[in-house]
């Protein structure tokens, strides 16, 4: 399954056929048709024929009059060769349609339905609203309600605890309105586009290579009878739809006959769209600005500050959470890509003579699914790998990549997401941009397919020079030596008297020509100089050759002394889509279980505490006077702890209560039955332990602060079974 | 003094005349000159007059040749008058300068050389850096960098606490991006402007208030000489500067001849600039969008999800923590006014028939400055008071408006703002929108004046009707009664066929304009046809009159049965603008003390723990690898606490590194001078306890949780005072 171009893209890429965004998937990278597939479509097409060819022979014995058992015989033959061919035929299917099955945790729903089920329990509950629903929405935008928007900053507070905090990173906090210098320096303005094509008649816009890709995978689903040839044909373009120029674009659109979907007019050639949401800064309408499409070139540009307050000492990382923008062409897949988004980013920067990370022995034995570029053009699967192997054999380029990407995985596995539909991918080498080391996405597999998450990019310097280019301000880093160093340097001394008397009014010119000679040159017009005594030079800034002599300038290696090395930083990126970890993260926790009556399916979201919206819920198990002040009382000492809790005192029966809150994902409900001792019900598992009021805030601050497991708690107190316990 | 205009307006007024934006200050509310200055004003036009009068005097004595003896008399006492005036030009000058002396905690310092020792400290230590500063920057616009991006997330951290969780609020968070209908429901896409002059020549734009209250600023501070007359005129425009139309403004610009401040051009007439930048949402061109210029909207259109969200029950708040955009003509006043700034918002929904609270009594008696409407209009200052008292007397207009003003006191006061610097000043009738029922600002004073910094309205029921009105959706709520009530209603109907047979084809439109008829008028009518049998009624959708017949229709009452009431709640608002809180705080808690060496000053900002960047150091006394390996260890356990710290193990002399410290607001310093044991220092008082090196980061913890205080953990451990005790 391919689902092209989304809005984490580190940086936009400065050619333009690295420019269009990156697959969420590597079937994209797969360039071979699937041998097993390929296998299936040949054996489809063999039974086909067979049975096309027992029709042609049944028909033959009909017209040759031939006796009705010799025709029952051969009608029975043709058949079952159509049976044959009807199981061929459901082989194939189920091979293309990708595992549609049970990619969801056991819910043992299609992927389809498996996601309308989570999107309906996270809109009627609030996690998310589509923005604006009473003006009727407008696409790719989405408000967290009350529980989606705990979750966030949920999501957010332990992100800056294990990165920022742990890591001592330098966080900063930039404004999203960026002028237009700025976003022409990193490449945004000339080079963040996606190729659109208009509706010829009602001007409706598309993405070009959706409607290609959308062509090709119906073509490659639904279409079983195709050859080979043109299943590889087809294949092929899902595999180079990233590279495609405007012009092969509409060239293949046009071949395929392409139209709009929804009118089926024709449509427009191909052309660049910038995906930066462009307004005004000022009233005078003079300076163009952005809304920032990523947060790292706020980083970037104040690099020089940054490394002063670091002490001037390398390495550092400098971190930004903050709102980025991307003017989608046709936003689609719902939370998964919006053009208004969380980014949480890190720019580490480093020496690039010196990758190596003090830190890296604390996760090299983390092991976990990777994807090597190699695995990826070899058709295999991402297999298990210790951290510190892929660094060791070279698979990931450096030290410093691998502790970030090993620290992403410790952050998404906390998190709660399923460590068995996490990987990471490395880029291959045409999704790379030119001065990429490496680069590896974690991506998680969804109902969507595998989506990039946290993209972990070694940027080498290409950031800081450009902005010193455009700037003018050099953002390097200097490097004391212990003791001077000496070093070789040449030095070119024109003879400004013998070059006046020679040249007049042009002299300035040669001698500026003379000392803007590269080493190269310099060293063969010595060595010409030695030999003949005179050499022709080219002065360009006069546009003509002038004769220059030996006793015009000398030409001499001089050692000197350098006390410091001068050199502008790597930058290794991870480069973290918040909500798409979210929604990952939704659908990762979302699963359904039986009503006690068994009647209906209920929702449950299995969020660790450390993301639950609401730690936990106090229900008087009926309604009295008494109860509701015990439960007030707990509810006094949970929020002194600083517990998020709910108080639910309706008069709705016990079972129901606890499903509405399994279903917001909340992990502890205390159930005040008696005004002595209390009980704590665990979500997932329903067991019941009984506790006393006194202590039951400081129990389940333990169990939601981690400081215990809610093993560890059941341990120490009884547990409790009643005619309360459950639905 | 007179600061117009901020971008904290919480909603656009729909009255063009009441959209400007408010005063940063009272004085522009005071209508009369100040009784002192105006004395002071008298007394030295007198003895300047008194001054020309002798030296006239003078000048006769001399024509007339007086004798010596008669004109040194005469000069003496000219001079004596010179000095005389001189003396009472400076008591004037001292009066309308305002106080310049010592409003910044006692440094003695004028306001603007103590704002600029602030500014270079946080700019230096990158509290703040002007953004994009490698590009020459952009005016409006801020980084926080890490200190200062580490105390806006405590202060943030804290509302959410002191807000969100102790209240219950819904929290939501939407997109800044917002379309264009949105923001024309709520008035910002009419009514959002300021007037602009520009300079006829170059285009250069200015706010033309601000010229204007320049021009009369600087006339009164600087010309002394100005007649009362005068002086009474100008600082009526002061005080009116908010209501002058555009056409006014241009008057008063032309009559005072004032001109392009850097160019002395001409200026063009005063026109309406709208604040908002403008975008556009996808690629066809035609969906215009604008970032939101304040995050309340997002609020109010999901209010039907967010009313049943919380189970169709009133009262409730929700809340929302986001960025908000302002494209100010020319900004100014550094951090103050910014064009892109995060503000924090509460929209509390409420019955508008019950606006009392049930936790008023936890801030009844709460006693703070508050500046009534009436005293700032009879030139009194603002007083103490007890906020019940000001509830029960009607000051503040109800419990839930007052309950909110308590909050934000104790909010703020937590953070560390002066209360004596902090007053909540009611807004004046011209002030508030003509929907506001009563509107307090909490004011924080800062060596720019009196700022407002969070605006606490009760905005009535304005912004769910707007929003009603233009989307079609119902945004109210319900009240059920316990048992139905009887209502009295007007029933008007029409018999069809009656009017069918007169009127044949426009029958339809005669039974509407019928049906349509207000109670008043359908009152009317029937007891026209009562006494008169039939009367003239106008169709207007026929555009005539027709002649109704008593059988054409009944008019009655009826006495029905409701089961609930369906109203549109109103809202009170608390609105945070969380940059300038953050820029008071900064002052606020800036001092600065002499070097133990008594050779310079040195910079503190005394930051309670709750707000602090870091909330401690760890200093090895001296580099040793002991010492170091404790450090290491502390930090470790500080680092498990969740206590954001910093190891300091250059060299540098411990009296340095606590200058270092105090200048970045770090509470606590611990100093490592040996294996066992270690000294707490704290940042104020510079006192010293030795701790054991196991207990330290408890005991750090403690102090900076807020469980203990520093008093508490002084008397509990021994003091230490030693050689390497302070600079």
């Amino acid at each position: 399954m391919l689902t092209l171009s989304f809005p984490l893209l580190p940086k936009p890429h400065l050619f333009s056929h690295l420019l269009r965004r990156l697959s969420t998937t590597t079937a994209a990278a797969k360039p071979s048709m699937d041998a097993a597939e390929e296998t299936l479509r040949r054996s489809l097409a063999a039974r086909t024929a067979a049975v096309a060819a027992q029709a042609t022979a049944v028909r033959d014995l009909k017209t040759a009059k031939a006796t009705s058992a010799d025709i029952a015989a051969a009608v029975e033959a043709l058949n079952a060769l159509k049976l044959d061919a009807a199981a061929a035929e459901r082989e194939l299917l189920a091979a293309v349609s990708g595992g549609a099955g049970d990619a969801n945790g056991g819910a043992g729903m299609s992927r389809e339905a498996f996601r309308q089920a989570v999107v309906n329990t996270l809109e009627r509950r609030l996690f998310y609203i589509p923005s604006f629903k009473i003006y009727r929405g407008v696409a790719g935008f989405y408000d967290y309600g009350p529980p989606g928007c705990a979750v966030k900053s949920n999501v957010l507070a332990f992100w800056r605890q294990h990165f920022v905090l742990e890591e001592d990173m330098l966080e900063v906090d930039c404004p999203s309105v960026t002028p237009e210098i700025v976003l022409k320096a990193s490449g945004h303005v000339d080079k963040f586009t996606d190729l659109m094509v208009k509706d010829e008649k009602t001007g409706t816009c598309y993405r070009a290579d959706h409607l290609l890709k959308d062509f090709c995978k119906e073509k490659l689903e639904k279409d079983l009878s195709l050859p080979v040839e043109k299943v590889t044909e087809l294949r092929h373009i899902l595999a180079v739809l990233d590279d495609l120029s405007a012009e092969e674009l509409g060239a293949k659109i046009k071949e395929y006959g392409i139209t709009a979907p929804d009118t089926k007019n024709p449509l427009s050639d191909p052309y660049p769209f910038n995906l930066m949401f462009q307004t005004s800064i000022g009233p005078s309408g003079l300076s163009p600005g952005f809304m920032r499409p990523e947060t790292a070139q706020g980083i970037f540009v104040n690099f020089k500050d940054l490394y002063y307050y670091n002490g001037n000492k390398l390495p550092f990382a400098a971190a930004q959470i903050g709102q980025a923008f991307r003017n989608e062409i046709s936003p689609r897949q719902g939370l998964l890509r919006v053009r208004e988004f969380t980014l949480a980013e890190i720019e580490h920067f480093v020496d690039s003579d010196d990758k190596s990370h003090p830190k890296f022995g604390n996760v090299s034995n983390l092991e976990f699914l990777m994807f090597p570029r190699e695995k990826q053009t070899s058709g295999e699967k991402a297999t298990k790998l210790r951290l510190g192997e892929a660094v060791e054999k070279g698979i990931v380029n450096n030290q410093t990549l691998g502790y970030f990407i090993g620290r992403v995985y410790l952050f998404l596995t906390h998190l709660g997401i399923d460590k068995d539909r996490l990987r990471f991918r490395q880029h291959l080498a045409n999704e790379m941009a030119h001065y990429a080391c490496d680069c590896w996405d974690a991506e998680i597999e969804s109902s969507y397919g595998w989506i990039e998450c946290v993209g972990i990019a070694d940027r080498s310097a290409y950031d800081l020079h450009a902005h010193t280019e455009k700037s003018g301000v050099a953002l390097v880093a200097h490097e004391k030596f212990s003791e001077p160093r000496e070093v070789e340097k040449l030095v070119i001394a024109p003879v400004k008297k013998e070059i006046g008397l020679t040249f007049k009014g042009n002299q300035k010119k040669v001698v500026e020509a003379l000392e803007a000679m590269s080493e190269k040159e310099a060293i063969e017009m010595k060595a010409a100089l030695e030999s003949k005594g005179e050499v022709e030079f080219q002065v360009c800034t006069l546009g003509q050759n002038v004769t220059i002599k030996s006793n015009m300038l000398s030409i001499s290696k001089e050692k000197k002394k350098e006390h410091q090395r001068v050199f502008t930083p790597s930058v290794i990126e991870p480069s973290f889509g918040i909500g798409r970890i979210i929604y990952c993260l939704f659908e990762h926790s979302f699963y359904m279980r039986p009503s006690k009556a068994g009647d209906e399916q209920l929702n449950v979201f299995s969020f660790p505490p450390l993301v639950a919206p609401i730690k936990c819920t106090v229900f008087p198990l009926v309604q009295n006077q008494q109860y509701e002040e015990v439960a007030q009382q707990i509810s006094k000492a949970l929020k002194a702890s600083g517990i998020s809790h709910k108080i639910d005192i309706t008069g709705t029966s016990i079972g129901k209560r606890y499903a509405r809150t399994d279903e917001l994902g909340v992990p502890f409900a205390i159930t005040v039955d008696s005004t002595t001792s209390v009980t704590i019900r665990e979500r997932d598992s329903k067991d019941q332990i009984r506790v006393s009021v006194e202590e039951v805030a400081s129990v389940v601050k333990e169990v939601t602060d981690g400081q215990s497991t809610w093993a560890d708690v059941q341990w120490r107190y009884p547990a409790h079974s009643s005619f309360s316990a459950d639905e």
